[in-house]
């Protein structure tokens, strides 16, 4: 079959890779159907050295299941299918907990040598009854993006609100105007805050942040972005705020800007090691969660959101390419020509 | 009357000060019947920088009503309260959510020039109806010293306990065997953890933290310390980890053994400006919380248990002095003679 590998920095190639076929009795095959990529893909195309094997890419996905292990008793071939960016056994004490992303058999799809990524034409699904959720429509329903949502960036943003606490009447406040920002935004909206400020420094996507239900838009950088967001909020800044970037700026402007005794909800993964302003944080009585998001906890509450339209988190592509065309698309989200790209195989 | 004023690192002196007098219509003035000297006031007795005027000090106390304010409607002359370790409004947005460290007028006894502390013969409360709770018991009652610690230490450890959501059935963990780190043991077994492992330095202090209910004990430093909790929790480390102390090795350790996905609460002042190892912190979905405690906010539910006897933190006294011996009392906590001291005035 052919598959995306990422063979060092800048360097994605689509090629001839084994077959996804079963290994264990609770696997089933999945033939992709749609896939995208994601800004955390950016980071290895950015600094990935350069090897042989390279690494499997793409971590979002639906598809029909092909192959059924005998052990697997919920999915039947034929299923349309989501998958979480991480697998999970669904049985372990974590999982129980919702916290998948700390499963004690989970991991990355991709993850290990010999594992299949999204952005090719079919991936073995560990722990499938458990991993997969189901989806009640056909493989060329018109909302087939939005569900894709499902398996990050969408439960990736309603993970953020969750750490930072959104709850109804609050003002909210989104650093970062990526895909994961811009569904930080749906889903602070639909946890109740009254007010939304996104931040970001992009006026197409802050434009789309003000249709998904952003009530105020920041584009200054540093100390003036706080300055402002300070102002919207008779200085005393949002209690709750979602760090959708990742940089250390980012996370200095969301701490700057959370309330005292808010939260914030930081899903970026952090391009820093250390985090500053410690004084400032317990001063303020402020808490800090996140991490990659347990986006399988979440799946089944959003879905009926995103089946009946309520919620659109599928507007955040603006691309799509075959599966030749995954290259262009990373060199495209890269470039910031393109906002996400879905990858049709 | 008679205070004590901080004039410098080491320099302790109890003098005569102007009297406690009515300011506010919403004040009164309360007569000290037990103050106490904090963890926290050692930090200024090791490096305050010299000073003529000086700092008046303490900020724990439980006195009886005198002066009482035109606008004050609760309290009466002689009856006798529980001040909280910061005074609050009671009435503006943080306080109606708790968070009274925050509060929009509140601050520190003794934290501004003119105001006076704890430790001394009598102070003046602002906002006095918001700020007190008033005790059903005599001011010779023995359960005063237990009474007292709602102040700060008791409330401070359920607070740290609350931001590191203990919960039944959990394993908690307390780093420190101060005083702070004694009531997160009591608060950690009130909020139902099935195991407390405590993690400090003091024979005598880790003796009494098994006696309010920790069911382990670890005296290594640093890695071996991680280690040794890890062997405690099956290699996973403690749902829920109270940090009473302060240090960055303190902090360090913390983050070390919280299991993932678990939180951990931050009480003592932090000595450190960056706060390392935040990609452990976020790949580990680990929730960072905590600040100066909202004491007030807990009073009444913790009272009963208090009153009655289920919790007994007045155990973390063990040295009693009069005004005038309060200097001594600092030294003996500075050296490590004593856990924390009374102050009768």
């Amino acid at each position: 079959m052919r598959a995306t590998v990422m063979h060092g920095a800048g360097d994605v190639r689509v090629e001839d890779v084994p077959d996804a076929t079963l290994r264990d009795a609770t696997d089933v095959t999945v033939r992709i159907v749609l896939a995208c990529i994601c800004g955390s893909d950016l980071w290895p195309y950015r600094d990935l050295a350069p090897s042989e094997d390279g690494r499997r890419m793409g971590h979002e996905f639906v598809g029909v299941v092909e192959d059924v292990g005998a052990e697997v008793t919920t999915l039947r071939r034929g299923d349309l299918v989501v998958a979480p960016f991480l697998f999970a056994d669904g049985s372990c004490d974590f999982c129980h907990e919702g916290e998948h992303a700390q499963c004690r058999n989970g991991g990355f799809w991709g993850g290990v040598p010999g594992s299949d990524g999204g952005q090719g034409e079919a991936v073995r699904v560990p722990f499938a009854d458990a991993t997969l959720v189901r989806l009640p429509v056909a493989p060329d329903d018109a909302l087939l993006p939005a569900l894709l949502t499902l398996s990050d960036v969408f439960s990736t943003g309603h993970y953020a609100a969750l750490c930072a606490r959104v709850r109804p009447g609050v003002t909210a406040a989104v650093v970062g105007d990526g895909a994961v920002g811009l569904c930080g935004v749906i889903a602070a909206r639909r946890l109740g805050a009254e007010r939304v400020i996104v931040l970001g420094h992009h006026a197409d996507r802050l434009e789309l942040a003000r249709e998904l239900g952003a009530t105020d838009v920041v584009t200054a950088r540093g100390p003036e972005a706080v300055e402002q967001v300070h102002e919207l909020t008779g200085g005393d800044g949002a209690h709750a705020v979602l760090e959708c970037a990742g940089q250390l700026e980012a996370f200095e402007t969301a701490l700057a800007i959370t309330r005292g005794g808010g939260a914030l909800g930081r899903v970026g993964a952090p391009q820093y090691a250390s985090a500053p302003h410690v004084r400032g944080q317990f001063g303020r009585n402020i808490t800090i969660g996140g991490g990659p998001a347990p986006t399988r906890a979440f799946i089944e509450e959003l879905l009926p959101d995103v089946l009946e339209g309520r919620v659109q988190p599928g507007r955040v592509f603006d691309a799509t390419v075959a599966l030749d065309g995954v290259p262009e698309g990373y060199q495209a989200m890269d470039e910031r020509r393109s906002l996400k790209v879905l990858v049709r195989p």
